[in-house]
């Protein structure tokens, strides 16, 4: 698929989120929390973050979409994760898996591992997550078979963005490298993920196209930037004034 | 009231914060901690955050103002809330209550409903979360009869915001659309409240000038903020430079 | 020691740091943890901010420093730190202590005092605290006993930092009137003291290092910032991009 198609795909998925504003539910660690909830207001969305297991069925219920990020591992996240990918599972909810630092934690491996067997429409992370999820060093063809075994799709980020789904991979060259000096910047992706799924049915063009959008911000952002303090501050302004020209002229992507 | 008294209560109010530097204890979510923090020292108060149930009486009992956000509805932040809206009845402390989405959680909405009898000096919030704590929709009258039975001053923020005690009405104009897009504004303003309250005894007046004072800030924000991340931090600067010359020219309200 | 020898080996630890990038784990409060890993990661080292008892001794033992601020008093937190120094004193690994708001709670204090006897290698607090720790106004005599009986390093902020060990006493006169306006500062500085002590053995000079460091980043963002919320940006965009020049000609140090 050329390029300027899936730039134009994000365009559209773009232009759709802020006409619906989907609810997008965070469970989320305390670190990522303020950035995400901002991430999303700018780029259209509405956010919650509640965590409390009286709730989560609700609010997850209630929500268009979910991210379930394995940060902050307290007791009381994974009785809410439980919980609300049950909802989600239940009303057929797109969710979004983001497996943060398993590779340094067996405990989370170990939930990222039940989890994944519950059908995240996506899957964001990096490749030490990937490793660490699918076991050693992977070549593409590896991936593309681990997203067709788990029926998943699989935005892995990094100097480039690659996404798999079981016969398609995208390659995305946006972004910049202040990018990873930001915390939570890789959480805030996932929550793309989730507000783009609430929209766009195809997984694979969600993905495609929450990156697209978020590695365009970066680059705009990496323009005007004097260091990584204001990089965060600008990535929010870019992705608020994003709009179909700047994601055609700018979106770099292979697929 | 004219316009031109109740901005210069607002400067009043301010400068009385910042001589006095009152103390603003704030049990709010994990998602506002540090925005709110920062806009109280920007404002001139000091924030203390934690909801710790063996500490929060004693952080509680040396703090001039409370605020009770319903946001992160853990069990500890349950516990922390009953202890320290005791001990602020018990000392008659101000305390300002913020239920944080009650409308999308019958859970919260249960608790608000047990807080307001409790006698908070003001609640602040929206309009969909003023329809799930005093049912249905409502309009000036019913507003102000739900303030007068509940002994509270109601600070009802919105593209006007509007503040109803039993027998006063303000309606205030300041403000700026991006106020909409940062996270965790309503709940800074809630701790504005708190803090003009701890200087301030007429409750009506403290939420008119927090009111007021957050909302000329944004007016100056929205002048050189390129998108909701500039805003968020202009914003915490107008808050710092603020000056009654600027309350005086700017502030826009009704009485 | 002279200024120009003090300001050099902080330029000699801030090499060092980003060659090394360090892995500093942070069992800190909800209201730092952020601005914590973005000051952490614009210095050059990588931070991890878990505090689940499940999984902290598994990110401390692969950590290379870790600091323990008491803030967010939960059992929670409680527990995570018990288990991550028991883990940090097996493996001779160097850990920092912030005893945050010690004054206001009695509670804490009592902590603060069972944690300051398992030998942190610093102490990163200000005045307040340094009294609810070692007991009324002490004169700079007394700190550096208190040092000395304690076999650690005092970091004091305040208008001037001061550094003590058993023998050695640094004035450090960087930093900025708007750094007592940003939430989370303190606790910044605590993080940077852990990041210095991964790669310089010796405590003292590591507390200078990460002081000087924080404070002539202070200064430089104190030369563009128009208030505390610009402050807190400029402050990590100035981190980001500080070298040996700026040390060498900015550094205001006596020992």
């Amino acid at each position: 698929m050329p390029s300027e198609s899936l730039a134009a795909t994000a365009a559209d998925v773009l232009e759709r989120v802020r006409q619906r504003t989907p609810l997008v539910h965070c469970i989320t660690n305390t670190v990522a929390q303020a950035f995400t909830a901002n991430v999303l207001l700018a780029f259209g969305a509405v956010p919650s973050m509640t965590i409390s297991a009286d709730e989560i069925a609700e609010f997850t219920a209630r929500a268009d979409a979910l991210v379930v990020n394995l940060g902050t591992f307290d007791a009381a996240r994974q009785k809410a994760i439980a919980i609300a990918v049950e909802t989600a599972m239940g009303t057929a909810k797109p969710w979004v898996l983001d497996p943060v630092m398993i590779d340094r934690s067996s405990l989370r491996a170990g939930l990222a591992k039940i989890l994944i067997a519950r059908k995240p429409r996506a899957v964001r992370l990096n490749r030490a997550e990937l490793g660490a999820l699918a076991g050693g060093e992977l070549d593409g063809a590896a991936v593309a078979a681990f997203a067709r075994d788990n029926d998943t799709t699989i935005g892995l980020t990094g100097d480039t963005d690659l996404v798999f789904d079981s016969k398609r991979v995208a390659s995305l060259f946006n972004g910049h490298p202040l990018m990873a000096k930001v915390t939570a910047m890789g959480c805030a992706a996932s929550a793309l993920v989730a507000a783009c799924l609430a929209v766009e049915t195809d997984p694979w063009l969600a993905t495609v196209s929450a990156l697209i959008i978020l590695g365009v911000a970066g680059d705009i952002a990496g323009e005007t930037a004097a260091g990584p303090g204001s990089f965060a501050v600008d990535i929010i302004d870019a992705l608020h004034a994003l709009d179909r020209e700047a994601l055609l002229t700018r979106g770099q992507v292979v697929a």
